[in-house]
């Protein structure tokens, strides 16, 4: 085999999903696209405000000498320097622009922090359900992710946590708002797990960094507030995108903020610096760094995810569904009606309706929604979603 | 020490080169920045054409929905199909949208390629002096580089990578026209490399991919051409960008192209679009892939780069300096008049004259001058050249 045996077994893990895009396609082929109800991606169909692209047309305009070259690894002075000015009070700690990396997306970002912290061996915690990539961003690495279950809604189980650290664990990954459950942890449970990895640290005289990976944080529901990771906790990091928020997740833009009272934080910015050059990133792209300078607090409508959601929980409480209702992000992770959740989004295949097994995230037994799509596609698919259970079911 | 040990060992080899750059940053707070001769970096200070320009602003203007949004891992099937047309014509081999992966900048592919490729221990062979960050690249996917030298005017010596080659050798990587250089490997000498892969590589019943990292194709003198490795050897694989050629290296954008031919193409292109993935970098900047497709085979007035090589050449000529006369790239590589290059070079920062020791590129004995600069810098450059050639040997 000439492909690195690394590669080829992801290859392989990566396939069952693979199908099931495959399967979708199919039936798109088949009965049209407008006959077939699409939940399975997070690739956020609102358009990206009115202001990104007045923005947008005045940063092409103004065409300043050099300004798609290179730049610092970190990225333009001034656009780090916006980050940190609207971070400083969206988390409530003060931040200058050098604690502030723009990366490609929050997924080169964790690959940045990853890379810098991770020797071979490592262990990562991640709460299950979690986003499936976060695996391979370990292993990239040398490290490894150990998987906690959370509680029954999704809430954090600082519990779990505190029996799976140990002499291998560097970093603590959570993701809230999150994908694929839409939960998002509060305030008290944070502070507990920041008082853990404390102790535990000290305990194991080994700094465990705790990495929030929050692309969600803006889009959440009925005045949730998502707390800040750099108050309950020294040694974190938070790596997030204008991906969701903005819309924007083709062109890869997002940032790293590092707590400014982490252990040997300049050490630890120089590490994901040179991260971020020598994976090949090298900077964030140029012109979209200049132009979202102008957009720091920019978001979509969320009432628009708003109502999706509610229109979607109240259909899949009509039909039957168990489900624990989002306060954040635009994903549903409803409860199978059988224990195969791959067996379960077959049937709803049979009713053209395209989901993510819950395996895919470490949560089986559920199955993942994502509503960044019309209401319209919500309402014509209910029925379906309905009669696929009462299948399953009989 | 929080910081993965391979990271703080990364952090120190590259830091003799900081230090260079901040001995650059402190001369030019001293003596102002029209004061410094900056040969140092390879930014090229030519403006994007115009052609990019328009292209820019009318795709800006189009903005068709969702086209910031997530596209195939791959990239646009539109732009992919541009290159595949493109580079059938330049590289003489039929390619279609299924050989061309869009990645972030060369710096992504090749990090795209050894993801794919690299088992732990697997060896690269580079061929000195080289782009001191391949070796960065191997190691980050668990390989490593083995340097093999040219011969004394920089071009192949391929009895030397005869040599070298080993049951570990899984790619010979070459740059041509090359960083820090300027010379550009020809025909004959690349027929011969391929014969020896071939032949290397069904004694050892193993593939030898040949990469070529040619982001300075197009920047060639004297009607130079490049020969094409995909006409040469079947398990052929070429990275690029549009950082030289086009002006746009913040905008992280290239390509990968794979030989048809090659040994389990389609499982190769399966797992470096699928190393695109989780390495981070998902797909490279959407509005910007949106731009290139219009822009194939667009280049810079190279005319401009010629007459400074010109300049340059004659100014070290007359000042008594022996170097190899560039026939592509915007880089000089003469000989240190005294074998310790980081010493001279030390002796140039004297007369305010900024370049790279050759060490970093696995060439001491030598310096790297980048003549991305404009005609008027280097005039007034060459008596400081000429003084401290003096000074070193006297």
């Amino acid at each position: 085999m000439a492909l690195a045996a690394k590669i080829q077994e992801a290859i392989e893990r990566s396939s069952w999903i693979r199908k099931m895009f495959e399967e979708g396609a199919r039936l798109k082929s088949l009965y049209g696209v407008d006959k077939v109800f699409d939940f399975s991606l997070g690739n956020p169909d609102l358009e990206p405000p009115e202001s990104f692209r007045e923005t947008l047309r005045s940063v092409v305009a103004e065409s300043p000498p050099g300004g798609h070259g290179y730049m610092p690894n970190a990225g333009y002075e001034e656009t780090r320097a916006a980050v940190a000015d609207y971070v400083s009070q969206e988390q409530g700690v003060e931040l200058s622009s050098e604690h502030v990396i723009m990366t490609c997306g929050a997924a080169g970002g964790l690959n940045c922090i990853l890379k810098a912290l991770l020797d071979p061996g490592d262990e990562v915690i991640v709460l299950a359900p979690y986003f499936v990539e976060y695996g391979f961003y370990a292993e990239n690495h040398g490290g490894q992710i150990r998987v906690v279950s959370t509680h029954d809604d999704f809430t954090l189980d600082v519990e779990a946590i505190e029996t799976a650290i140990s002499s291998r664990t560097k970093v603590v990954l959570i993701n809230s708002p999150n994908n694929p459950t839409g939960q998002v942890y509060d305030d008290s449970s944070l502070k507990e797990l920041g008082d853990l990895l404390t102790t535990s640290g000290s305990k194991l005289g080994r700094t465990i960094y705790l990495v929030s990976d929050e692309p969600y944080r803006k889009i959440v529901y009925d005045s949730v507030r998502v707390p800040s990771i750099l108050e309950v906790y020294r040694n974190s990091i938070v790596a997030t995108s204008y991906s969701k928020d903005v819309s924007l997740p083709g062109e890869r833009l997002g940032y790293l903020v590092v707590n400014p009272d982490a252990d040997q934080a300049e050490a630890l910015m120089g590490g994901m610096i040179l991260a971020n050059r020598i994976l090949g990133f090298v900077n964030a792209p140029a012109l979209m760094q200049r132009v979202v300078r102008h957009l720091q607090g920019t978001c979509v409508d969320v009432g628009v995810y708003q109502a999706r959601r509610d229109l979607f929980c109240q259909g899949l409480d009509h039909a039957g569904y168990e489900f624990v209702r989002p306060r954040g992000a635009f994903y549903l992770f409803p409860k199978s009606p059988i224990a195969d959740d791959v067996a379960f989004v077959r049937m709803l295949q049979e009713e053209n309706i395209l989901v993510v097994p819950g395996s895919g995230f470490g949560g089986s037994g559920y199955f993942r929604i994502a509503y960044c799509v019309e209401e319209q596609t919500i309402e014509s698919a209910i029925p379906g979603f309905a009669r696929a259970r009462q299948r399953a079911l009989s």
